[in-house]
């Protein structure tokens, strides 16, 4: 669907924090419920966490993965329409052929699949004595950016590590996005290090709105999530966050910030093109 | 030079956040005090503010201006020789035939100019009710990335506005900087809101070292500086920095801290250079 002039300003989103489970029927169930309360509470645009049928960990992608369309996204595209909203259904694991990606879907008021994103940079770290995690154990990076048209604005969807490089949220912006999503999933470690920082830093160079949204914190899970799912407005300020327990973040995303914070320090348009580039390869 | 097996880390550097007056004699011989000071204390890099030989406003740059080399860029070259240090000179109002730029100087440990940064992003911003400067009213902007090569590493040299250009940034680390410097006059507007901020933004991404360096706050002044020179290091965490009054921030920047950062989360030999690129225009 594309931008209309009618399209409502501002509008209001909702961060679904939610505990992501070993039980995948529970986890979907738990989505719904929350899903349900946020457009009770005047919600047009829902967001999930990254992985939010599945614990993270890579030996759990291949039993919980599934084909796109399959159970999970048809429980996805069942709730926006039921509920005439927008979705972004966080992550799953995906199965396509014999490989396996970090894919975020997102579904319009009418339940219709309108958009894919597959995690292009892979979590590979090691911080010794702290964290080390593979994704390329078993999963597989996707190769596209991805542009949501949307009836309020383009949005720039990425999940979790994807917004350590700017190179991505530059390109989205390029092409028109004035809102950056992130489903994500940082722990104990790079959390509280660079969660909040990286999230101000992608709405400060390019005067966007962005929202990071994650699981609860569950300590008994292989993987411990931040949690505190945050929404930062074009001027890098934080305009709503939470803890790392469930819950539901709600925003109002005024698209007129970002065009004044465009006006008044107009980076967006000051780039020097003739100098250097930043393009999508051919 | 060339980085060398043998050059000293860490090595110590020191931010002079220095008054910067009408006086220019005055602030020249200023500089120089700073410096010696710095140079007793061990720092081997002094880096001084933004346009440190001039109040910082439009109808000052022709009259303050000089070619380089100069009279200003003769006594920063005469003190790093003296004390063998480096020296980045923060900026001042250049002439070159008619046109004017905000250019930073570096010198050796043996007084040689090794390096000129003509800022490249010029400062042209109207926050409505809160600040309006258009450093085009006068100023002409340069065309150049600007790498230094010293003993220690190499070091990505850009003026104040130019930290909003993540662009710029990426492509000194592409050239193998590990320590970014931005000589900048940050206001009482978007001081509080990004000076901060941004130089923990182009750390984090870049996995460099970062210094921002300020005037000192002159509130009798036309154009009210920030103050706040602070050095960032490659985690993003705050290493040094000072409030608004006249002062030496010094710093250790310890380069393995930069190779750590780097192996750990190793976003910088994770780009996706089959699907986007950032690249000097030809």
């Amino acid at each position: 669907m594309s931008t209309t002039a009618t399209a409502p300003n501002p509008f209001k989103i909702a961060l679904v924090q939610m505990l992501c489970g070993a039980d995948k029927q529970a986890n979907l169930d738990n989505a719904a419920s929350h899903i349900e309360t946020a457009a009770d509470n005047g919600a047009k645009l829902v967001i999930l966490p990254e992985c939010f049928n599945s614990p993270y960990g890579t030996k759990f992608f291949p039993e919980y993965a599934e084909p796109i369309p399959g159970p999970s996204t048809s429980a996805l595209a069942a709730v926006a329409k039921k509920r005439g909203i927008y979705l972004i259904g966080g992550s799953i694991p995906e199965r396509d052929q014999d490989k396996l990606y970090n894919t975020s879907t997102v579904f319009d008021t009418r339940g219709e699949l309108i958009a894919k994103h597959r995690k292009v940079h892979l979590f590979d770290i090691d911080v010794p004595g702290k964290i080390r995690f593979q994704e390329s154990e078993t999963l597989t990076a996707g190769n596209a950016l991805t542009v949501v048209e949307t009836e309020f604005c383009k949005i720039g969807l990425a999940i979790c590590y994807d917004i350590r490089f700017p190179e991505l949220a530059l390109l989205s912006v390029k092409q028109g996005c004035k809102f950056l999503v992130y489903p994500g999933a940082f722990n104990m470690t790079t959390g509280p290090m660079h969660w909040e920082l990286l999230a101000r830093a992608r709405a400060v160079d390019n005067q966007a709105f962005v929202a990071v949204v994650s699981p609860a914190r569950d300590v008994d899970s292989g993987y411990v999530a931040w949690g505190h799912s945050t929404v930062v407005n074009p001027w890098g300020d934080i305009v709503a966050k939470t803890d790392h327990t469930p819950g539901i973040v709600y925003a109002d995303i005024d698209l007129s910030i970002v065009d004044a914070a465009r006006s008044a320090i107009p980076v967006q348009f000051q780039k020097r093109t003739d100098m250097y580039k930043v393009e999508l390869q051919q």
